[in-house]
């Protein structure tokens, strides 16, 4: 056994929460490596919402659910903070991966506002042991501001209806992502 | 599936990482509850040492161990930064419980300088995967201390040789333990 590495971790406990029917977001779709997991895990009676400014990212994640003939994802061009316009069941899971889009415009991130008002329009359809998690990549300029924000808040969700996990490697030189789970209770 | 609490994560490492055969340590046998779990895990053919300061802490855990008719355990009554004089082979895994000895004398308490002596004692005998699970109780006067110290000195050790683990829920009240794991790579 070898311990997981933070990304890798987050998807251990999706694969744990999320079930078939399920309705679950990626907030930051990037790539579509999550997506195209989520859209795995919830099946075809189930449905992602997948969230990016960028239009890059939202073409490789349809080129890529496409490849596998998933069609249970609405991708939505537009930022996490708006999850409210498109979310109106019960939630399972969402998962962030805060910071800039990999192999994309470095200058493009995420913030901790825009991300905190995401998360906060999501808790309350957070079904019970339902979970956000939020990777943060946070070497890049910014990127330390926003890690400690999203820390600030989630660190004073109250314990009666949350439990918050935080989860990092912490002799590293070159500051891996590090987890933070928020868990309805 | 719940989010485990640190010292049930602790565990589920534990079982992930110790086979039957395996020598481990229980660092702070206290009232032998780990001790009992490293002696299952280990069977017949293994070994658990385990240390404490305290003759109450080695009498319950003698007693808890008779009950279940084990006899694969050395109980040391000496402090575990003495580690060195017993510890002879590879070590698949060793657990600390930081703090002080439930129900006992709350200002007998483990101390940073002895924890990082035992821990740096133990890390040349680790297998590869091998653990050390660290449940740091800090709630105590002294424990804050203590949690400094073990953070400071597990952050600095090389990643090419160790990863090391934090994984702590962040928004309680009461200060839960937080635990600290170092895998030998």
């Amino acid at each position: 056994m070898k311990l997981s590495p933070a990304l890798q971790y987050s998807h251990d406990l999706l694969k744990q929460v999320v079930t078939p029917g399920d309705t679950v977001i990626d907030a930051t779709v990037g790539n579509g490596h999550d997506t195209l997991l989520l859209a795995q895990l919830v099946g075809k009676g189930g449905h992602v919402l997948g969230f990016d400014i960028q239009t890059s990212a939202i073409k490789a994640t349809t080129t890529r659910l496409e490849a596998e003939h998933l069609n249970n994802v609405s991708l939505h061009l537009t930022g996490h903070q708006n999850v409210d316009q498109y979310l109106n069941e019960p939630l399972a899971a969402a998962i962030f991966n805060l910071g800039y889009l990999p192999s994309g415009d470095k200058s493009i991130i995420t913030t901790g506002n825009t991300t905190i008002e995401a998360v906060e329009k999501m808790l309350p359809n957070l079904k019970p042991n339902g979970i956000i998690c939020l990777v943060i990549y946070y070497g890049h300029p910014g990127g330390d501001n926003e890690r400690a924000a999203v820390e600030k808040f989630t660190a004073t969700l109250p314990q009666q209806n949350f439990n918050v996990l935080e989860y990092q490697f912490i002799n590293q030189v070159n500051t891996p992502p590090k987890l933070i789970v928020i868990q309805k209770r």
